[in-house]
């Protein structure tokens, strides 16, 4: 069993640690959990960089089939760390043992999805065209291009995913795939989740033969070691995971240096729901039951969750509110991430609650535990005429609280639509001629989600090729780009192109005789 | 024959004219081209926006048939413009009509390819992961995502390809491609070649049943018309192509915006070549003259062409400055492409004339003529030191000037390759015994450059499948994007993800039966 040092981690823990420290606590009762974790020094930042620096070439030189051996050795080493690890997650974060678990799964599920990927192969997007030097007026030269790695990445963890998107997350992982050296800023909420996870990362690294400085752990509660960071002159792009705020605080830090780089920000967003006449009338308890259950798994905490859920005013909509009221107050109570996060969402509750464009569906059966950090689950009432108020009420409010919509009319449902800001997910539940009398809605949710939902939540994302975990702004900073899923992996490639490059010194995904047998354009068709 | 009316293109001729106008030169003679053109007034610009605002939802609906009929057009229209486009252009440039033609055969090439890489249709990168009701713990969803057009587009032309990079470039044409409306700033100094290419656009919307507002052209010579055309809230991504002042001043504008948006520029870059030991001893000659070609061909208005030349002290480094600077000396004067870049030109050659770390090769046979805005060739050397002393000698100096740099050692020419920025490409002159012995040049320029090419030069870049034409920045604003060749639409275009999309109303290209036949990923593989 690692035994934590509240260090952060360069190869091996930190021998110079600042001396100033910051505390982990656990949110159910507000205790101090020992050790204390040494915020990172400026030598460390530069010292991680510099290290990821090095590191790059022989990285990035390494066989697909080394980079999968070493992304396994990783879930080898998170898997041997064993029960000790959840119990550290479940301690810094409220969320209990099984949630721990699942994340865990979920870093098991992923990683092992980038490894299959390198060995395919054929996601380097490998294009040949051949040249013909007879060719009138000029000869032509044979050009080939493939992705390939862009350097070091820093990747800040998300508070509420303290396994799977965090040290072990997406970012991480898919940056390790490419080719790509890694520097996490751990999150200050989860430190000691974040060492046990970088001692799994580190083991694996050195026994698999990985050169020195591929990752790095930087502990840290204050901004100014991440704007460090960001600002690094060697670092070539930045994952994060959280919210709008610091999303885009990075984000203007990295286009404001003298060298931009790309942020790639996954920031949240309000997943709008909207239940459409038919299966509002047909099937709105069992919506009711899905959507408090969407919205109060693991106390809200989901960048997916439903925060917003419009209708039509009919008998079946006020059935609707007053069993989605009835069930999300018999929710119990439960401890949130942080204190910090348990304040803001105390605030904000309280804010809706007198606000005077929302009406209050009720209390929960259990008032919530401040001492504990709990939150409880909270409806509002409100029309499409107090959106138009005060647009403020589509922010997301993060924690299991939720608005409910009532329109006059199907064009206020599409007038909804068009007010949002970019969304991760759009969710509607409609019966065949719903979907075919509300077009126009769909028309403007494909424009405004990066997921659209049909009939169902849009938490429990499905890790898979096909995924895609971002969208338009401010969903996400750049809306080509996913932070979940295999496509995950082009945030930290580029297309290199070769020119009458002789065939030996061609990367091997480019060599006339493809031994990897990758998927390939080749004179403009797609073949083996 | 179109009329040139001077005014912006919003659909046809924009009937309230500014009055505030600008004229066309002929940089070969200085005189004023009719007619005056009116800056776009701010209404036009809001109104350009807003009609493709209109435009996007029927658009990009359209089948790729549709839109690549559309494009198919747009060749015909453009052809039909005859030899009065060519002459326009000639009389606003200073290129040759030879080079017009060359540049109006490019945009039929890539118009073409983008409108076959549409009837293929893969490109959209369609994923299919199937769902299962059954699996435990929890059902999997079914996901399918692809690739669809962002919104509109902006796009800034360049000076240097008043045909092939501007109204018509592939910025354009890529971004049509993708479905999304274009609003086109016309270069300034060549307004009346804009409005030409933009009538032609326009007329193969009419003729092929595009949206009103899919193409706007806003005529202009003033900053703030592009400022307020990146700023407005309803633009989704722009295009450029130009100088890094200029390219980076537009990013800054979009990453400060309320929602940024990506900005797309392609700024050019010094393109070095290095000439290993071998090739040097045995091919000199013939390098010499390839590279003056590749310096001079065009006044060395591209933005590629090679600014740098580096190689290893020796007897037959000093014969091909010689010899390099022989056949530059030879090269006529010619006319620039404005009377602003050529006064750019004129001075940096004077600074560099009078510099400290240079030495001047010599002076050109002919003397070029001012009145006629031309440019010579200059040659100068310096040291590995002179760049170590001065790195502002590894800038790009638009026009055809090189600095030849001489080394002491094959270190230096690693070194010199670490010290550049981002280019978007890189040359190396070798044998298969230079290359072996100069693995790790190889793999410094593989990191710094966007194309790398053995034993040819920069220039005359080709249209294809897998060019890149990018790089890490200030090559491009972002690596991962091209701006020319088929993968440049991915610049236009995010994916949409679906989850439990009823399959009618799914985007053909992710429907079950596959009706198009594109490449997909189904289920982790990728088919037909």
């Amino acid at each position: 069993m690692h035994h934590l040092t509240g260090h952060s981690y360069l190869g091996g823990a930190s021998d110079q640690p600042s001396g100033h420290t910051f505390d982990a606590i656990n949110p159910a009762n507000g205790a101090t959990l020992a050790p204390p974790f040494h915020e990172a020094t400026s030598a460390e930042v530069d010292l991680a960089v510099t290290r990821a620096v090095f590191a790059f070439d022989a990285f990035r030189s390494l066989s697909p089939e080394s980079r999968a051996a070493f992304l396994e050795a990783i879930i080898e080493e998170t898997l041997a760390l064993g029960d000790a690890f959840l119990e550290r997650c479940s301690a810094e974060t409220g969320h209990p043992l099984a949630r721990c678990a699942q994340e865990r799964d979920r870093v098991v599920k992923h990683t092992r999805q980038f490894a299959d990927l390198l060995r395919e192969g054929s996601w380097v997007d490998a294009r040949i065209d051949h040249g013909d030097r007879d060719r009138k007026p000029f000869p032509k030269p044979d050009v080939r291009s493939l992705l390939q790695a862009i350097g070091p990445v820093a990747v800040f963890g998300a508070s509420n995913f303290p396994i799977a998107i965090s040290v072990l997350g997406v970012d991480t992982i898919s940056a390790f795939a490419a080719g790509c050296p890694v520097v996490v800023k751990g999150h200050p909420a989860h430190p000691g989740t974040c060492e046990l996870a970088a001692s799994a990362v580190l083991r694996a690294a050195e026994r698999t033969g990985m050169p020195e400085g591929v990752f790095a752990l930087l502990q840290g509660s204050k901004h100014e070691i991440g704007s460090q960071l960001v600002r690094h002159p060697a670092l070539t792009a930045v994952a994060f995971t959280g919210s709008l705020r610091g999303g885009r605080a990075l984000a203007d830090l990295a286009a404001a240096r003298p060298v931009p780089i790309p942020v790639y920000a996954e920031m949240g967003s309000v997943n709008p729901v909207f239940l459409l006449p038919e299966a509002l009338a047909t099937r709105g308890e069992q919506i009711a039951a899905g959507f408090v259950q969407a919205l109060t798994v693991g106390v809200g905490q989901f960048c997916t969750n439903p925060g917003l859920v419009a209708g039509l005013d009919s008998p079946a909509w006020t059935t609707f509110t007053e069993l989605a009221q009835e069930k999300a107050a018999a929710v119990a109570p439960a401890t949130m991430l942080h204190p910090g996060i348990h304040q803001a969402y105390v605030l904000g509750v309280a804010q809706r609650q007198g606000h005077p464009r929302l009406q209050s569906l009720g209390t929960p059966a259990t008032p919530p535990d401040p001492a504990r950090h709990e939150a409880a689950a909270y409806l509002f009432t409100t029309t499409r005429q107090g959106l138009v108020e005060d647009p403020t009420l589509l922010d997301e409010l993060f924690g299991p609280s939720a608005t409910l919509v009532r329109c006059d009319k199907s064009a206020d449902l599409v007038a909804i639509a068009e007010q949002m800001e970019g969304s991760l997910s759009a969710t509607v539940h409609g019966t065949e001629a719903d979907l075919a009398n509300h077009a126009e809605l769909l028309s403007v949710l494909s424009r405004k989600a990066g997921r659209l939902i049909c009939n169902g939540y849009p938490v429990g994302l499905e890790i898979c090729d096909s995924i895609h975990h971002g969208g338009p702004y401010p969903a996400a900073t750049h809306s080509y780009f996913t932070s979940i899923g295999t496509r995950a992996i082009h945030r930290f490639v580029r297309p290199v192109c070769y020119q009458d490059w002789p065939g030996s010194l061609l990367p091997v995904e480019l060599q006339d005789a493809n031994p990897r047998g990758v998927m390939r354009m080749v004179d403009g068709v797609r073949r083996r």
